[in-house]
């Protein structure tokens, strides 16, 4: 029996938002694989660590199907849920054929729901990360009768700007949600206009 | 300083899906308050356990908050994640007042997500659960060019029924994911033809 390679979401940020089994699968791992980011809250664990670096996946993928090979029990860390534009994909279309067991975990836009108390049945979710900058599918997948939640690509102000010049009111309010779960997690409602003079880190959930 | 009502979500089922900080705050807890199928997990400890009757949800989410108003740790148990067709949109609707906590959890969209490996950020989530039967909503809102993640009502043969009459061939294939995480699960792929003729349980998610 080949060994499948397990991709597991290890949430937002902190700990508890960890599950049960998801721990479970990462401390019986041989090898793990994630972002400087995930990796470190395991850094007490024996595991072989493999960075992921953002601009060298396909690599390190490759990488890890080769411990799998081998016989290891290999994990790919995922941040938020693997499934919410998360590292499921990325497996799908970089190694097709690898097995894999995916372990869901807490997305961050289940965090920003739950923290901002918005229902996310209801809500809109919408991801642009990855894009380069905002286009038009944003603006036809916005929602005006809904929450929008989306998951931004990295910077805030542009796309603050790029939906003023696009018809929205400078005026209208959004909130942002950054870092979630961290020690220095900031969530503020701000308007567009405001947004467009700001700076925000990568890390961002913003809702619309 | 008033204390929060809790509302934990608690995963699809099997205790692997819960969170670290979910298992805290439901332990730290002088009340829970759920229904059967959530409480059971926790029958070990000394918490007071309420049972929610789904025929009598009003009046028990009184007597939650009455527990709450009396200085209790009082914490709402939701399968799944509160915020998603969960326990969050029913509290905001009967106790508006009440400030809440909410610690999100796997939803059972996101573990059928992970078994069947279809990211759900391309897919399109729908739930119909709670209305009584399909409606001219639900053929608006599924889309032929995405996978459509269902959270249907109660009788999928009724579900396929309808979709039959307004236009879907019987041989359109579904998938039916029931009891999710229970020993008992069943993933099946049927025809819409064939699902019309079995029977499911209540909890199933369906993906068209
Ligand atoms: C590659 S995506 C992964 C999303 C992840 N699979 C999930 O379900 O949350 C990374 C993006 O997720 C969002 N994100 C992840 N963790 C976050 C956190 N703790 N706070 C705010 N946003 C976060 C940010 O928009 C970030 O750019
Ligand atoms: C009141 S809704 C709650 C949904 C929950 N908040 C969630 O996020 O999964 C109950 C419905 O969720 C679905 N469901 C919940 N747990 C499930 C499981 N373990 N397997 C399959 N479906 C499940 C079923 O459709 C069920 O009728």
């Amino acid at each position: 029996m080949t060994k499948k390679m397990n991709i597991v979401g290890i949430g937002p940020g902190d700990r508890e938002y960890l599950t049960i089994g998801a721990l479970e699968t990462i401390e019986n791992s041989d090898v793990l694989v994630g972002s400087k980011r995930s990796l470190e809250p395991f850094d007490y664990l024996d595991a072989q660590m493999v960075v992921l670096e953002p601009r060298d996946i396909p690599k390190t993928v490759k990488k890890a199907v080769s411990y799998l090979d081998d016989g290891f029990n290999v994990t790919i860390l995922s941040t938020g849920d693997p499934g919410f534009s998360g590292m499921l994909k990325t497996m799908q279309k970089l190694s097709p054929k690898t097995k894999l067991n995916v372990i869901p975990g807490i997305s961050s836009i289940q965090l920003a729901s739950a923290k901002l108390q918005i229902p996310w049945d209801d809500a809109n979710l919408i991801t642009i990360h990855g894009g380069r900058a905002p286009t038009e599918k944003l603006l036809k997948e916005l929602d005006e009768n809904k929450k929008n939640i989306v998951l931004p690509n990295r910077h805030i102000s542009e796309l603050a700007e790029y939906l003023i010049d696009h018809g929205y009111s400078p005026e209208h309010e959004i909130i942002i949600c950054e870092k979630l779960s961290y020690p220095d997690e900031q969530i503020v409602h701000v308007t567009l206009g405001e947004a467009r003079q700001m700076e925000f880190g990568y890390m961002c959930i913003v809702v619309i």
